[in-house]
């Protein structure tokens, strides 16, 4: 287990040295994580030509939740809590003889940047750009593990939500349950803002809840997900309330079906990601929805709820084999509402059975 | 009410003025809403020498809870949503005449620093520094009443959770259970991650919620706040379960109560910071609880929980009236728990009554 963030930072390594630095300051949470198995809030890990720290701002002490350092690892405790760590990184960097550091110039700000150039003068200061994120982006199989466990989770809680009464109830207290029910199933916690969007407001993106109630009739989209050990899913359905939808909701909801299926079915390793968004943005255009999209369709999950890659129409690259990601297109009707469907999925080989769906919860219209 | 965004920009434009830039980029969120009323996420504004514009990615819709946009602003929306506001804001900013342009270094990335240096290089960047954080420190009466609200809400939740049977209910139950009580009584949301510590857990600072079930003899130490409008306030109480606390259970409570009211009765306009901090400190010292103390007993909030000032041994500076603060120190003995009580007042004059309680909780020692 501990050999794995070993040959992570290794992969690492290799690429700060083929760009010229010797050593690299990883600061943004996540990929400190991904790097160390583990830390404590405000932790970063310094990979040294010759050892690799992770300096730690008071305290040694990490939540379950989030990891374990890896043994392997030197730990570093500073006294005071606060920014520091990111200084005292590149003070030792600069006593460990580095003539070069690589840092994360999209998560540091500048006044930090600057406070690391003062305390080390010497220092030729590079960019790690996104050579972490990059990394993250394939997942190994206890990764992937992960994320099953977390949309298992998910499932479970939606589908309680669906047997209970709706009708009269806000969408914060909608929100609230079902982050309570992730909980009971034993998420880590959310994964992000659950979102519960009824009537007028169903099939907004990421809809902040209100304390607008469930009527008959309505459309009710929810978009919710678990974190499990750090892995973040993502699943959006929407109901129907009442005993029979209207003929418009079910004209619209068969559209975005049909676009989230033909998103979902152009999953594959190899695939452009402008294509995949491109085959779930079609026939929402074709059904006359082109205007007010959003701008994607989807992104891919894991120690963050939005990472790379990008499922939208300017997006660059193409897919690989276990990169998971969300397929969700939507449609709103300004005041009258609409329908989002969104799944979380790896993409497999045709060999190994196409796209693996991890968020199996039924996407027929139910009328609640 | 619109007039009181156009006098908070009035101030910082005479700032920026006194420091030789013509026009100013803030990007911080906190600092936008305060500055322009509410904003959609993303959001930056734009002081500039003749016109004030609020440029936001994708959408101007904004959440109710975040307040909405002063109607005195130019509002511009771009395109695509990301993080082009910064970018689109140099470019508008350049275009408006203006040579030199002051951003928030400690927000910016060197990143995104970088992308707006060069859509406008002849615009000279300089830093804004901490300019809007220092206007934020001394609240208005409006500020105030929303933290009384927020104050008034967290009570309440508090009381009724102390109503509840506490034993064999987990840690994060009950955090979950505040967090729904705190939105029942009309909060916006948590102000922070809700904390609720047992047994040898109790005390800790920003303990985060496990599984540990509430047990007979525990100590139980919460910490939890509500956002109301934006405006966060913080309390902090410690129970002990069952019948009767042992003797060291009291002890221990009498001397962070005291702590407690020492550090709750330096507050006053004009006090040095770090003398309200050594008020506290000192009762836990003298009981020989110094070491393994927290680096501060207490900070400023408002738009954010954490804001300055800080009550610190080396915090610079001395309180002004109707700054509201928090005083909460606390004693954690590992492996047996500890005690913490923090309280959410304001700075007032002797005058006026001194410090403002917001937070009414009562802070005797509870047998649940």
């Amino acid at each position: 287990m501990s050999e794995l963030y070993a040959v992570r930072r290794g992969r690492l390594r290799d690429r700060c040295a083929a760009a010229g630095s010797a050593a690299a300051l990883v600061s943004r949470p996540a990929n400190v994580r991904y790097l160390a198995g583990g830390a404590p809030p405000g932790a970063v890990l310094l990979l040294g030509p010759d050892e690799d720290v992770l300096i730690c701002p008071g305290t040694t002490a990490v939540d379950p939740a989030d990891g374990r350092p890896d043994e392997q690892l030197r730990i570093t405790v500073l006294p005071a809590p606060g920014g520091d760590a990111v200084v005292a990184a590149a003070g030792t960097a600069a006593a460990s003889g580095a003539e070069s550091l690589a840092v994360e110039e999209n998560h540091l700000t500048v006044a930090r940047h600057r406070a690391l150039g003062s305390v080390a003068p010497g220092l030729r200061l590079g960019d790690l750009a996104g050579a972490v994120e990059q990394l993250r982006i394939v997942k190994d199989e206890e990764e992937i593990a992960s994320l099953r466990i977390a949309a298992e989770i998910t499932d479970q809680a939606l589908g309680e939500l669906l047997e209970s009464i709706l009708v009269g109830r806000t969408e914060r207290h909608l929100a609230l349950e079902l982050e309570r029910r992730l909980v009971d199933h034993g998420a880590d916690g959310a994964a992000f803002a659950t979102s519960v969007a009824t009537g007028p407001n169903a099939g907004l993106g990421r809809h902040r809840p209100s304390d607008r109630r469930v009527e008959e009739g309505d459309f009710l989209s929810v978009c919710l997900g678990a974190n499990y050990r750090g892995y973040r899913c993502e699943i959006g359905r929407t109901f129907v309330i009442g005993t029979t939808p209207a003929d418009w909701q079910i004209e619209l909801y068969d559209v975005v079906f049909a676009a989230q299926r033909a998103g979902r079915e152009a999953l594959a390793p190899g695939a452009e990601c402008r294509d995949v968004d491109r085959a779930a943005r079609h026939p929402l255009a074709a059904a006359g929805h082109g205007e007010a999209l959003a701008p994607r369709t989807g992104h891919g999950v894991g120690l963050e709820i939005e990472e790379d890659p990008q499922l939208a129409p300017a997006a660059m690259g193409k897919l690989d084999a276990c990169v998971p990601v969300t397929v969700g297109p939507g449609v709103h009707l300004p005041g009258r509402g609409g329908v989002r469907i969104d799944d979380t999925l790896v993409v497999r080989p045709e060999a190994d059975g196409g796209p693996e769906l991890l968020t199996i919860t039924t996407k027929e219209l139910l009328a609640l």
